[in-house]
């Protein structure tokens, strides 16, 4: 199987008859598009929140702690623990964005940066991605600087006790748990998947 | 330190003086909210997007093939491999939804049913979580039953190829790692988190 090509059968890409631009929402824009299912060749309306690509940062100290942010959100209504991020800036690269929220929400600087790739937001709606930055040799240097939208609060803990933390539930962001995927194992012990020919051999 | 309780010098909840609906975005709802960074006491008007919460299935045969589903995303314009999933519908709870999903998006169903938890969809603007389940003995029995804005092709692969398709790229929907970081090890190959001290023993 050749995973580069798309299987001949498709799915195949929705032809878009008209795009129309919906409401400003502050953290996107809305777009109605009107697609037709190749399926059925039915035309209907479908929405984009077009949105800036993101960032977040995996920071650690020389001694393995990682730097934490507490904020409310306004989403959830609640206050969560988070690693720093937030939009990229127009002319800016997710490199730069990713050592500015660091500095912006944490006070830190960091001296060895590793990309981390990226995932789709939400590619049902949303047209973005988030970008994740490994920040190695992290230190307080300056002092926050939160916009006007936020209000913060950093902790340095050691680095398995954030991974307890989503253990716990209380780090609960889709986009940091994937961020911290890329750097640890979140599988939960005790859950063992079967094996092939498990049940055949009496394991499980 | 005791993480059950805020600490006492916050950061603390934004008071929501008023609320006001927005428009209807078909995959979710806008609502203004107003309120009050208890930081500086100013006010300040943000959206959330009201949303149903979501739910996706790591669905894996007794031979540990794992069943995905491919689909033309709207948001992103491009076909994305997934593994099933949707919205909760009113009155049903998440298993329901899981069981519902896997069926309908890929025709099968599953002898046994293990919740993996849940995650914030994203807490600066979304109010939902997804919650993820586990179906273990998952056997193609129905056909597929797509709704009008679906057109999607199911494939069944070894688990340990959905990972790989996981560090290729291929598979990108940030709710898809966070189910699939819930029982295996996303973390990259060589990517090794430094050990704390091993600067000073010049480890690295």
């Amino acid at each position: 199987m050749n995973d580069a090509a798309a299987p001949v059968d498709g799915p195949l890409p929705w032809p878009k008859l008209d795009s129309r631009p919906g409401p400003d929402l502050m953290v996107c824009k809305a777009r109605y598009d009107e697609v037709e299912n190749p399926r059925t060749g039915r035309t209907m309306t479908r929405v984009v929140l077009e949105t800036r690509d993101w960032v977040n940062v995996v920071a650690l100290t020389r001694a393995r702690e990682i730097v934490l942010v507490r904020q409310f959100r306004f989403g959830t209504g609640r206050v969560t623990t988070e690693i720093p991020g937030g939009v990229i800036d127009t002319g800016e690269d997710s490199l730069a964005a990713a050592q500015r929220e660091l500095r912006e929400e944490t006070g830190h600087t960091a001296s060895e940066w590793i990309y981390l790739g990226s995932v789709e937001a939400n590619p049902a709606f949303h047209d973005n991605r988030c970008h994740h930055w490994l920040a190695l040799g992290a230190v307080r240097t300056h002092e926050l600087e939160p916009d006007p939208g936020e209000d913060l609060r950093v902790e340095v803990v050691p680095f398995e006790q954030a991974l307890a933390r989503v253990e716990s539930g209380e780090i609960a962001h889709s986009l940091v748990i994937c961020a911290l995927a890329r750097v640890a194992n979140l599988s939960r012990d005790g859950l063992v998947l079967p094996s092939p020919g498990a049940d055949e051999q009496g394991a499980r």
